[in-house]
């Protein structure tokens, strides 16, 4: 199946909500013992309660491969406990020429069988090419990030900037249709330009929850009223929603009431 | 030691080569099985018979994650048996929000022992953080990558150009004198203004070997004259130099006529 109607598919059947699977030792919920192996049982619980609330699952690659070689099991079979009608984003936001590429490419859909990546523009075209060949998989390409740096880089030259710039060629590039842009959404104003740039590109959309982006504008711009598969993420505020014992209850709960909020904006602009 | 006396001290002893370790099964030499363990005792010999010629290993990680968790091992082994007196650039253009960065940080320096990343800029200075905060570990930073896809975005706008302004930006943030740019030699017209925009960064600059670059200008603005530790990466070129038996002896030879050529273009400028 295409990324394309596998992505569809799972918008259509489960809404926009991607979980980010940031999962970090010291965070867990103290019913958790400190090893390794907490995060991979950790990992499942939440898989299992939220698979009726998200489409996708995003795993942050860094959080694994800070435990080395054991991290990297424990993602493969994180990746593996994730129902197959749903979207695995590995977020690694790899970057490499391209026989690099070809590499990060096997790494992620081969070894972990990731279905998308995140991916980051600066190299170009050709980096982005061992990703993008095969139409069964996809790429997240970072336009503008939730975090303050983006101003560093991304907002400039400010008549033309670099994150347009961005959307545009990604937009020109999405032949197999598997190209999404990385759009945070502590930048509302700019969602909407991003949109206007790459009119049917779905979106990943980071910064809704612990980081304090609007939803309303994330749902607005990102699935223009519900004809677009974009995945807006939540990671922390699910995860770690409680520190006790009833964790999952919690993690449920903050799921739950983000998608009824997104169900009731689709609904005021039908 | 602070990463800028351990760079300066490397070059100062052994030149300005790197050796990339982008090692790939299928292209051992004969002699060696199609295993992975094979990777590890090439890196391995390929350290023996460099560790003359060079200051610094740069492995590329890609190359390690196709292999799964067996292939991160790997690569902690070959860390594991560089002298102590050479620089570990651990090659994974990784960059991200900053409670991610310091993951890759703590994967890097701590789980890998590197001594510097490679990092993107395109997140900005809040990504960078976690890695230069310790002045015992370092980063390159990219600026202009040796592929065709650097016009996409690097480029531009023409009239001041984002890897410009990645060299601008990188050299005021260089507070804890431990951030380098990765400049392509397949660029040499671009090198002199990088040089101009970053006076006193060191450089790691890919592309001379098996992509064609030109050492010349490489020694020239890298180093400027044998006053700057840049590093001249050769990958391809040295691991891939004979597919026979004497693939220890054609490494040696091709490091040690690219040392000696990169020798006559000092002595010339002295």
């Amino acid at each position: 199946m295409s990324f394309e109607s596998k992505l569809k598919a799972a918008a259509s059947r489960f809404g926009y909500l991607c979980l980010g699977l940031d999962t970090e030792l010291e965070k867990l919920p103290v019913p958790f013992s400190k090893s390794p192996d907490s995060i991979l049982k950790f990992n499942l619980e939440m898989i299992a309660i939220s698979s009726g609330y998200v489409a996708a699952y995003k795993p942050n690659l860094g959080f694994y491969e800070a435990l080395g070689s054991p991290g990297w099991e424990i993602l493969k079979k994180t990746c593996a406990a994730v129902p197959k009608d749903k979207i695995i984003i590995l977020d690694g936001k790899r970057g490499d020429i391209g026989n690099t590429a070809r590499m990060y490419a096997r790494a992620m859909f081969e070894e972990l069988g990731g279905d998308a990546l995140t991916v980051n523009p600066y190299l170009g075209s050709d980096s982005l090419a061992p990703f993008t060949e095969n139409p069964e998989k996809g790429i997240y390409l970072l336009c503008l990030t939730s975090n303050a740096g983006a101003s560093d880089f991304q907002l400039f030259p400010p008549a033309d900037p670099l994150y347009l710039r961005v959307a545009r060629r990604a937009a020109e590039w999405n032949k197999n249709k598997n190209i999404g842009l990385v759009v945070g959404a502590t930048h509302p104003a700019q969602l909407a330009s991003v949109r206007e740039a790459a009119p049917a590109l779905p979106f990943l959309i980071p910064g809704v929850g612990a980081q304090g982006g609007s939803l309303a504008e994330a749902v607005r711009y990102g699935t223009d009223g519900g004809k677009i598969p974009s995945l807006i993420n939540l990671s922390r505020s699910v995860l770690y929603a409680s520190s006790g014992p009833d964790y999952k209850e919690k993690a449920e709960a903050e799921l739950k009431r983000v998608k009824a909020e997104i169900d009731s904006f689709l609904s005021v602009r039908v």
